[in-house]
């Protein structure tokens, strides 16, 4: 089966890590594309990045549509432009966000999101909310770790995160860890371990889940919102995303 | 005061339509500038559209910062890219979908929403759900009559409306009328003496919301969420819109 | 257009700072009937103070029906008799409470309210469910200063109503504040300019909504609750405020 | 032990049937102190309704603190003035509304309301929310019998509530029965046995859970919200009000 | 009449103390019959032990049905297999966290849970949610004593809890407490004294709520849930407990 | 991987047939150990049935600790005792009802359950809520199909159900199916071409996200509700099943 795991913003070296821990976790048979849009932000960082970053990204499902895929991955921990995304496409869509919040609610009774910036907290808590979630979730912390830190070489950023997993568990009544920004992926074993308490990172929790749901044969329902555009005409330098 | 009114939508007839209705509303010392992107889509009829159109909106929005706007309406029922919005914005932005459940909300103990399409009911509870509003919201309906035939003349379609709100008022449990389309604001006042019952409707009130916000003094909270976007380079074809 | 705006406690120094707060934001063309009644509690502090002061309240809504009044301020931030009002009422009745908290839930993701009485916190809690604002009302916050400490000279209220918004801004994850007592009308300003964050209070943005809501021509919705009470004869002193 | 039983509309024959129903179910040694106000609205059918009778109830409990109440019971389905009347009462303050609701939920999972006047169906689910008991309470239904209607002889009242109880289980997923006004306290039984399904009372259940609580030794908590009012002096005709 | 208090744990000496409280509280003519079953786990300290504990139990319930009992009590502050029990009993059945909870949401606008190890806490949220008092429950907190801990001599076991108790009342604006475990009923009234506000203690609490319902004669509603198990033949061991 | 799957009924042809679809959907080098107690229910039907073959799945999870187990799914759509297994297991756990669920909260906005009896129609929706998915479940229908009818040759259940689904597209707004009891497993495919839109069943839903969970070596958190019950000597007949 082939899923296509798109990170919206067009870090290629993000994209890079990413690849690679979905491909570490893929069952044999499952073939990862990985790809970012060339055109938008560099990193999602606020609604503004997210609303901009969302052109690039359906492109790439749109895309996809072509390329024969049975599922996509959205690898940004907004999961943005979602449900649009869902109505592009036939296979299954998954944001990262939604998986790593389910698989954490079937292992822990309660779970903390330990994010990168303030200003995405509420984000976070929108999503808790949009998944049925918010039972599940104790809190949303941030680490003013900006998302292009996290794989600078030297850097404090996983210090940084894994203290602030530790005072999640001390003082949220939490009992397992989601990472909240896709540029995480690359070291959730190593928070694991430094902590004592399940870390759940969404790029490879919506790998799984994605190649679950293709192996279960279940598409988007296509009855409703979810339903293919309507066709019509877009208007100028934006004709070309025009639903046919 | 300046109040920008953008429909995000590329159809110029329905933004000169709802500037006429706007101007009508507005104080004395009010100027209303109506605009539509001149790119995307010429309705928003589900996510897709929805998430295309943004990228204009947003250009406007940015454009208004320039020009001096005192208040912002997005003058689409989806309010869309409302929170990115508020990112570029100094002062107040409403969405008509926001505005007019407010003021239903206090003119009456619950009421319907009355809308275009099937697939957009969804997009209604979760704004109704956004803003808090689903305990005044007894229901949302669909006519199936296309945004762009609201204004076709001959059509049937305030008919439609008409009967439809009249369906509401008697199986749902409901008081008034939320007109849920910006195509609906011409007529809001002839469904209001067909039907005995309060109508509200989105860019009237949108518009008297961002007067009082604006003699109120109250600009858009920027502490948190709504902060400027951080400053970052966009890529591609989309580095135009790279917030500074 | 004539507001009526009824205190409901009977200190007329407060009645006057409100409408000099009033008739300062109202526009051109608004009069402003300010009022309190002869009868009843001085200041407003719990459930039975409101109790009994919606009395002389909902006489002087039931006067300015005679009045040819076209919209009414309930001027307390509990909105005491708020659903009783508006069964008297042809046109829009609007609590300060509820104004502030729509027009803070416009412009920022999450507010604090600062209020006088801790006993009078869960009175604003029961507010924020009642209009749906919970999902914005990030805390409650009291300070401990009497209603009428408030305009006191030389008072230190004042003090520790900037002390406590700023606690609210770096603890509760708000962004913005709701003065939690129409006795705190006339120092909005000064608060807002002292703790750099957006500030709403309730006796002027009330006003504003009750022009927009009559400029809009929305009249509260008499199919149900809120129809005129059924006309019945009151026994023994209570007879004057029977329903015709 | 002494229980007032609080009927807060001023007709006196529904009072008696309420204190003929209480003092069956009372246990031996409940004294049941049954009264009426000489003021106010003969029935309460709306807000304004309760608005007004809440002086008179206010008056009888405050009465009763100095006649060595233990308990009181409000007998009008609204629960009016319920926080006020804890304000002022030392030991427990129950509502029917608030009994029968408890009731019900222990011995179903849920259950209908059957009411009179449509305008009150929205004041009977106000009260489900803030007792906790949406999640139990699956319908209101209106039976457009006016309160004073319940006890007329002759009257097809009766008949028409049995229709509706049966209606209730067999559409709204029920599986019992709380009666929404306290004029129905006579007929209670009547009902069960014509409909086969448990129907709770609220005057009859109020007095068995006011007993309860008696008995506990379980007072009103004074502490926060319920503790006396603040001592001040009222102004006006309603100085007698004034709390000490 | 006669009601059955079934301690679902097999530590005779907590039954015993449960069932002093117990007949201490009934009214005369209630004969309390206070079992607890020969087999299961001694204590219940979480989920496991609740569903073991739930065997003996049921065949309590199950044994009652014949010895002529008007109502039940479940005591165990986790309400195990409660609604399993409704099937059973053709009385009320009602557990003692549910009866703590209804009489501590009378007489305060919001309490506290104290209650025993930290891994019960989550239990105790779940019961708040299912009986719909989440809005009245302020929090849930652990001491760390172990149930058996409760009543040995000379233990710091009450001392805890006094402390928690009044922490309780400072930080969780809570004006009552919930005593979280059926082994405190013996000390409720020196915690009430200890700390000056209303303590609520389930087995007492739920023997008079039993009683008021039986006097109602309310019995379990037979319609849906609650009807008898479907008569069928059990396997192995466990066929004894076949429903017939 | 093993994957123990567990019918918690005593009906051994209903856990081959389960056995078939999970072997049908399992990865290669998963493997399926698929069993029934040998005491307890032959169907699960009621709350009783399932507190009493919690005892059997119980004893099942404690073996599979001994067996090398991987991960569990828990076979009946009520997930009886979801949370005590998780206390037992090292590895995942997943009831049927909470992986069909999330599987249909991604592929659709909103789903129906279709279920067997009336009576366990409230067993779904608190599952729905303790999962965090009424939001997506926006009915739950029984067919009055009992469980053992499902694979009766011959039988009309099956057109039963593929009607039920049917009205559920069209009465509730949904857009997918999720199948209420594991007897349906079978069927699924069959049910889906019936419809034309997707069908989630749960047995093979749960060993895909089994399976998923375990690749991603997440499993059970063990610092909070779900460590392992604190070891006690049970008493009686209960004694082999005392925690160590």
């Amino acid at each position: 089966m082939r899923i296509k795991l798109i990170n919206p913003n067009t870090t290629q070296r993000m994209t890079d890590s990413m690849a690679r821990c979905a491909r570490e976790i893929a069952a044999p048979g499952t073939e990862i594309i990985a790809v970012s849009p060339t055109m938008g932000p560099p990193s999602i960082e606020g609604y503004y990045d997210e609303a901009v970053a969302s052109l690039g990204l359906l492109a790439e499902v749109e895309a996809g549509e072509k390329q024969g895929i049975d599922g996509y991955v959205i690898a940004c921990f907004g999961d943005p432009a979602l449900y649009a995304a869902r109505e592009l496409a036939r296979g299954p869509v998954i944001g990262i966000a939604e998986a790593a919040m389910h698989a954490a609610s079937v292992i822990a009774p309660g779970f903390s999101v330990v994010t990168t910036l303030q200003r995405t907290c509420n984000m976070a808590w929108h999503l808790a909310e949009r998944y049925g979630m918010t039972r599940f979730c104790k809190n949303v912390r941030a680490t003013d770790v900006a998302v292009l830190e996290l794989d600078e070489p030297g850097s404090a950023a996983r210090q940084t995160i894994i203290d602030e997993c530790r005072r999640a568990l001390d003082e949220d009544g939490s009992d397992a860890i989601v990472l909240g920004c896709a540029g995480m992926a690359e070291f959730c074993r190593e928070v694991e371990q430094a902590i004592g308490a399940p870390v759940v990172e969404g790029v490879t929790a919506a790998v799984k889940w994605a190649e679950a749901l293709v192996a279960l044969k279940l598409n988007t329902a296509k009855r409703g919102d979810y339903a293919r555009p309507l066709a019509k005409r877009y208007d100028g330098v934006l004709s070309d995303f025009s639903p046919r």
